[in-house]
């Protein structure tokens, strides 16, 4: 159930130490996110944002960078969906090196939908619960519990 | 009449080649142009955006760079406004690595006011003109010619 | 004993929902790390990689956002060194909002000293350990329990 | 002749007017150059710096901004060499909007083939020559000038 994106390290994703700096792992989960977006739903991430004035702010990380990526890498991220709650999802990221395989990197996300007028939390709609819980880990058998 | 802002090269401000992203120079750039406007005028340039919804958007750069910056470096940037056109401003940046003074980039930096909602150029009401005018090089004799 | 650094939001740091993106959180995090370094250490952090090869990459996080930050705003990051272990260091960090004081974001950000060259955990020597341990929250009655 | 390389604009790229922060246009052209590497030539770039300690670091640039780019935009990125010379290399850029096809951006970059560890300009070998002139604009009839 977990959807892939492909990413090319760029050459200003390194840092003063030579290897990529480390938030710009989140940069690559929030592209896979963005790509995940565009492929699965109907609505791209730009339009949930300019059209309905929704977005998806991140309000929780637990992270942990297991090795290092490098200019010249191509680092396959990895988005699965651990839960589906009320109003917050749980997303969880994994990135492998494209070269060896390693297991790079991993952080379990909680975002929280959000009127970004108000700034208040907002309930899932049908449309978004569907098109998330399509993508749940172990799905289409395991529940919400959120 | 230049102003001068101080900023540190930061962690993630280099490359895979192990200097300063040449990217980045313009970033520097912008954040001297942010303090001139916290320093000079009345309003600061996010209250610019944000109460009145103008901006100053870029339309055209000329640069050279002359030699590169590490990280560990500061980086003095000056900032100078050579033209204050009817809509337009031509800023000049000139940046200097202060462990040696090395003169290491500039740039002539052309912006126009804009409305941020229609997108189109509006004429610099008097303040605004006030307060680039009095840092023009070379005033206050030097009139405006644009 | 916190270490204090305050830092502008940039034009840049922000996303296409207009508010601080999520990540940039750990850039201002650096800032505040190597800020500390600059004005506790007899070495800067630049220096220490250069010249002795050695670095704290990131190994976990554990992260709350908990208000946003806007173009505008000024962050201020507090930096307490939690814990200092054989080779890992765990620096928490908060920050808060200037305008309102307002909490936004802390962080508990464990590091490894590294050899930059064979890429292994080395030890602290003495005199990074009594750095750090003279910023250890408590100190100077807490001991070092890593 | 030219070379295209397609991106997204990402959550980050944009600035506190909503639009794409004008530094991330030569971001986008970095990227271009490094997918015409990996396309055209029998080293990529990261190969050319970590193996042969060779780059291409800009020198000089000469840029116009036409029309904006948004998040959620695609912008399709066009490099034309225009000039090779004993160790400098001119690129010409240019950004449209995929959506609409409108041009956006154009830049000519000089750079100068450097070695990394000398920071001196060093002639370009018979191999990197030919990569470069097989792409001139206008070649195969078009001689190099510089």
């Amino acid at each position: 159930m977990a959807f892939t994106s492909v990413q090319k390290i760029r050459f200003d994703d390194v840092d003063g130490a030579g290897i990529v700096y480390y938030p710009q792992f989140f940069r690559l989960c929030h592209a896979a996110f963005e790509d995940f977006f565009d492929t699965a739903a109907p609505i791209s991430y730009p339009e949930l944002i300019r059209d309905r004035r929704l977005g998806f702010p991140t309000v929780a990380i637990e992270s942990r960078f297991d090795a290092p990526l490098e200019y010249g890498d191509v680092a396959v991220v990895e988005l699965v969906i651990e839960r589906v709650g009320r109003s917050s999802v749980d997303f969880k990221y994994t990135v492998r090196r494209r070269r060896d395989g390693v297991h790079s990197f991993q952080a379990k996300i909680t975002t929280v939908l959000m009127d970004l007028d108000t700034r208040k939390p907002v309930p899932l709609d049908a449309e978004l619960r569907m098109i998330l819980e399509q993508s749940l880990a172990g799905s289409p058998h395991s529940p919400s519990d959120g």
